[in-house]
């Protein structure tokens, strides 16, 4: 074990963030990052296992905890409301990440390989939280709606949480966009 | 101009099938997918930009009908049944490819890199429809939520459809799903 480092996860999250911003993902090396952030490879390595996973090994614990959650949720809370009580329990995770969330959005934007890879993580998301609503007696094509439906709130609310400036709470654009989309298939 | 081939399209397609299904997508080259065919890798190039674009050529084509149908459609029209009539729209364009739909999920489920790629092209259709909702005066939230819903239908409803062995027509699963959607979402 090397010397304590105080916040090195954090530090070279930023340190990424900069260089993948900067000069783009694939142009930006480990050895880089670790030196932008006055730390060692070997350092890197103890937090992430590769340049990929400083931006999605955030989603990993996200959908672990959309999953835990529609697993608790008491027996009479509707499907739905499972699933957006899973969704703004993400909200304090988020809280004082938004400078990064921003980051990350425009840098996965910018590289069609990090987009994909943004997808199928979110696919995988909507895998899992149907496989939750299932184990809660959800029916096979309510469960997949429910947990589509569940993500393309989560997109939606996240990317207006991560585009304002002075965003309020991701919780309040979370309930917005399950109010909305309540609304849209009531009036279809 | 080669000496004209009477179906060469859906024989290479019928080719190429066999052959990822067979050996696997990766293993399979284009000359032995012409070979197999009986036709010139030539044949095969003008059908075809590459050996992926057996497998997601149509999906340009569909995008295009999801569009212009939801385009079409009368003002007085609700959103999401805009949606769900452009998705009803597709179903004559699958009447009689079941065996082949089948083959396709089948190989893009055994391979990773083609189902990144059909999350990509979904999540494509998905912000044209967005666009489509747009230009109808449809909210920029309201428009995503619709079209992600409305994609979420679709691979349900198109799973379905080519997961069973003798099944309807796939307008009657796409109206199944809409319909489910718009229940989950009045009950939660």
């Amino acid at each position: 074990m090397g010397r304590w480092q105080p916040n090195a996860r954090g530090r070279l999250e930023e340190a990424a963030l900069d260089l993948y911003t900067e000069r783009g993902f694939d142009q930006t090396t480990v050895a880089e990052i670790a030196e932008r952030a006055g730390l060692t490879e070997r350092t890197f390595f103890r937090h992430f296992a590769d340049k990929r996973e400083v931006l999605f090994g955030g989603q990993d614990a996200l959908l672990e905890l959309f999953v835990t959650t529609i697993a608790e949720a008491p027996d009479s809370v509707a499907p739905l409301d499972a699933v957006a009580a899973a969704l703004e329990a993400s909200a304090p995770v988020f809280a004082d990440r938004h400078r990064q969330a921003r980051r990350r959005q425009a840098v996965i934007a910018a590289n069609p390989g990090l987009h994909e890879r943004e997808l199928s993580k979110l696919a995988a998301m909507a895998s899992a939280m149907a496989d939750a609503l299932r184990a809660r007696g959800v029916g096979e094509t309510a469960a997949k709606l429910i947990a589509e439906a569940g993500v393309a709130v989560f997109r939606v609310a996240f990317e207006r949480w991560a585009t304002e400036e002075h965003p309020d709470d991701l919780a309040r654009y979370i309930r917005e966009a399950v109010d909305e989309l309540k609304e849209i298939t009531a009036a279809g």
